[in-house]
């Protein structure tokens, strides 16, 4: 075993056959990867998205690409239900309030009858609307194509009817981004998006900071066309200290840890090994991403998996 | 039907038949409760607590006292469920660092798996444990008395068995008030409950302030003998601007506001309404306070009642 970092990599991973990308929020496999010479027949990266890694890693060749999958569910699920409680019970203006040694009493909003979309049909998004529903939310499930009959939403919708005048945005009052960033989904929170939206409505960003066009975003703040946000991703990570976002009233920021609960890299550790004895056993590999897709799909993928 | 204020009230109550507490956080209907002469015979307050009626109107004679069991269940539960979460992803930390233009992750914890003692099996008490359930918290509801064969809960626990060596306080990542307040519950969370739990144990109190020792609470916190908590009640509100509560390292506050989501005044006035619509056509009142208690119990009360 052999460990790179982002200076060494490029001149070792010729000799590599598996590639475990630890430091899953570097560019560096991206950048680093051969055109055409010898490469990786196996890259893991610790993390949910493998946007880091496509388009490059894409090609016809055989190099496998596994994720995370599964690891971050619950945490992000209990995550944003965390965060659609505490908008809808003020937490943070009341907290300001208390660092103002203010008692101001105020009516707040019930989570139970309201209305999510969840846009993110894979297992985080369905950890997520499952936690939601738990809490008595009404919860709508988009994923790139619809579907009838899911045993626990029933129709999945495709990202298609968010918009439109009878559209799902529309509808709700949490409109949670949790879908993998590909070409299709990359600043689909635009402009046009936040318009459709209720005033009241809340929008949450657990997904990838180039889902959403940010100054699209701080202007539908300002502009009242939506109530509130809570960004944990952004397009640029760490945010600088001049960053614009820190400050939009109704904007909560985090630092990209909405999945991150203590013991996770262990989880993520055992998550690799696992699989790497599957590697040497000769068998399946799990959570095989699909390139074109851009994610594990939540059926077998139709490409032949590494034996 | 007359409107009478705290100056007026003593000099109207003779006349009356029935009182509506409207200001329920007044302590005005003790002090000018009549000692022997002419008084309601029905006195309803719109909270869930009645102990600011009590122990005054609690002699043997015939006033019934009526109170807003249901309205708060619901929001209660949502409130204290997102304070469990909030304290779990450390939001306010969060949200300070967002404040100062820090970016600055952390691992913060799982709620599911975790362990939440509830004090209160009345109706809110139950809403808390559910909602709690839902998320994958394991709950124990305390109540008066044991009782096996829950439908929700399984085994209700009595209050006796918080304490000791191996009560259920030191089992708790969150212990929650909801207890009604009586004389023996009154201070039950001083310095020897917070020793029994846990030091990565939060307590959060959303029943009155006077279950709680504040100053126990505070030196608990100070010593990192329990991690955080939450406090919605206290034994002065409100808190007044010097309070050493509003800084308190660890403590969030709220300022009574845990239930009270919007519409929740509409919902009081209309459950009032069909009790008075009961007591017109003679019926049996809802939600009769059992007085030596000092709450409605779940089982049918054992006084007689109003027809």
């Amino acid at each position: 075993m052999v460990h790179a970092d982002e200076k060494s990599l490029a001149s070792q991973l010729e000799a590599a056959d598996v590639l475990l990308v630890w430091d899953f929020l570097s560019d560096a496999v991206r950048e680093a990867w051969p055109g055409d010479g010898p490469r990786p027949r196996w890259v893991h990266t610790p993390s949910a998205g493998v946007d880091r890694l496509l388009p490059e890693l894409a090609d016809g060749r055989d190099t496998v690409i596994t994720n995370a999958r599964g690891v971050f569910d619950q945490p992000i699920a209990e995550y944003v239900a965390g965060l659609v409680l505490a908008m809808a019970k003020d937490f943070r203006g009341t907290w300001e309030l208390q660092r103002q040694r203010r008692w101001r009493h105020r009516e707040t909003f019930r989570v139970g009858g309201s209305r999510a979309v969840v846009v993110g049909s894979g297992p985080i998004g369905r950890a997520i609307g499952r936690t939601l529903m738990a809490l008595g939310v009404n919860v709508d499930l988009v994923g790139r194509t619809a579907r009838d009959g899911d045993p626990e939403f029933g129709r999945v919708h495709a990202t298609a009817s968010l918009h439109g005048p009878d559209g799902l945005l529309g509808t709700a009052d949490w409109v949670v981004c949790v879908a993998p960033l590909t070409e299709e989904s990359r600043g689909m929170f635009d402009a046009s998006a936040f318009a459709r939206m209720k005033p009241e409505a809340h929008f949450i960003n657990v997904g990838r900071g180039q889902h959403v066009v940010e100054a699209d975003l701080v202007d539908a703040l300002l502009k009242h066309r939506i109530k509130g946000a809570a960004l944990d991703v952004f397009a640029q990570e760490p945010l600088t200290t001049d960053s614009g976002l820190w400050d939009v009233p109704g904007l909560l920021v985090s630092p990209h840890m909405s999945g991150d609960t203590v013991g996770w890299r262990d989880d993520l550790a055992e998550q690799f090994l696992d699989n790497f004895d599957r590697w040497e056993a000769g068998e399946p590999l799990l959570n095989v991403v699909d390139k074109h897709l851009g994610y594990v799909p939540t059926k077998p993928a139709s490409h032949p998996e590494v034996s």
